[in-house]
């Protein structure tokens, strides 16, 4: 585009920063946060999948197999690391939300020290957030850049003394929490909520599906009304950082524990 | 927070941007897009009310009387302008969507030439896209920078020859265009979606409705199905860079003129 006439960054002439990358303008950009063990990152293949995916449903150009070889290079030389990726759509070329298709892909790798084991959780408590996230399929399921919904539902969460908060879409289903899907026993039964409508499909969740088959434990997506978890009888939650982790609490209420999803949690573990 | 050990942008080590600013990791932020005429801002309290509102929305830390008098400075400098004022929550001081309330808010002012006035359209066409905005009463009105439902609508706008594109909530509810609110004329009355539930709350916008009083011009703020755009006998658009613009074409179909809306396009048009 006819670039601006000028930047000004808090009052000063901006030489630096990229005020026009459409990540910043927009939240036009994609993200993984992903841990690297030993120099290698996990489940590799799942973040890729879902990058290209995304990549793929916003229509970025994205040279997606060096910005892998970067990644792995990166985890390589710092071993045991939280790598966080995040590829933006790149600087705009015009002005306005219309993508003109010449933009090319940014890709910002940031390495944080791997989490302390004192840090990773083992039996958590969870509590229902008022705050909602909206329906969009055509967004569902990725782990674009537009978070302003999980920033609320962190800001709801300040000062409850829970570990993670549930929220429901804005129609009134239970879809995950603020940072991680969930794994109920509902009736008996285990079932994860849909992100066909809203949330995001974790990587950890694609995981734990995958995992299940083997050890002959089903667990069924589903649509679920929040007002079911007071039937929820057992919870875990999963994200990449975490792993699935065990629900000790939901809104006060002591839950149970299920030896399948506790099976699941160790697999993985070791995987 | 303990910042991260190593950021690389394309693979390079990154001495410069702002890799970490919650506007790049989330599109945690909020802007306005504004006209500099003659060295004034034009509409320039609703737009402070609305960015006020956002901050205190959000919880931002934002100087905002600064901010307010260095746009004032450029918009005096450059004399006719567009103005696109960003402000973000600023560089992250701890890791994930919780912010620390510690963060101090950024700014970012960028100056484009002032449209042209071949540029302005006068009567336009309009179609009506798939791509859907989701509901959320927290963020609805804002003009925040979770925006890929806009790029998603842009997208879908591509290569259909029209102006702008309409865009309904997830409920199935008319609620603007891509980058404008919608004025309808319905059944004999004029009519404009409500924003509580989600679209921005465009100054524009509120011009109209404030200027509509004292022409003894009614106009609801309604819900309002898709599907009842087939009655549809006029429509304009609104926003601060295009003003009120007249649609003469809707999803095919020829519309009528209406009066009390060009009335209210001329009297906006010389404030």
């Amino acid at each position: 585009m006819s670039g601006p006439l000028e930047v000004l960054v808090d009052g000063a002439a901006c030489s630096q920063g990229w005020p026009q990358d459409r990540g910043l303008l927009y939240g036009d950009g994609l993200f993984e946060t992903m841990l690297a063990r030993a120099g290698r990152i996990r489940f590799e293949s799942d973040h890729r999948a879902r990058l290209a995916d995304g990549c793929r449903r916003l229509a970025f150009n994205a040279d997606l197999a060096r910005i892998w070889d970067q990644a792995a290079v990166a985890a390589a030389r710092h071993g045991n690391a939280t790598l966080r990726l995040q590829v933006t759509r790149g600087e705009a070329t015009a002005r306005g939300y219309a993508p003109s298709g010449g933009e090319q892909a940014r890709a910002i790798l940031s390495v944080f020290p791997a989490p302390a084991v004192e840090e990773l959780p083992t039996r958590v408590s969870v509590v229902t957030l008022r705050p909602c996230l909206g329906e969009n399929p055509d967004l569902a399921g990725l782990k674009h850049c537009n978070r302003l919904e999980q920033v609320l539902g962190r800001q709801a969460l300040a000062g409850r003394g829970a570990f993670e908060g549930l929220m429901a879409s804005s129609a009134g289903f239970l879809i995950s929490g603020t940072m991680s899907n969930v794994f109920l026993e509902l009736d008996g039964e285990l079932v994860t909520p849909s992100v066909e409508r809203c949330g995001v499909a974790g990587v950890l969740r694609a995981v734990v599906l995958r995992e299940a088959a083997p050890l002959a434990i089903a667990i069924r997506i589903a649509t679920l009304p929040l007002a079911m978890l007071v039937r929820c009888t057992a919870l875990a939650l999963s994200n990449a950082r975490i792993g699935l982790v065990a629900v000790h609490e939901l809104d006060g209420r002591t839950l149970g524990r299920s030896p399948a999803l506790e099976q699941l949690a160790t697999r993985i573990a070791a995987l």
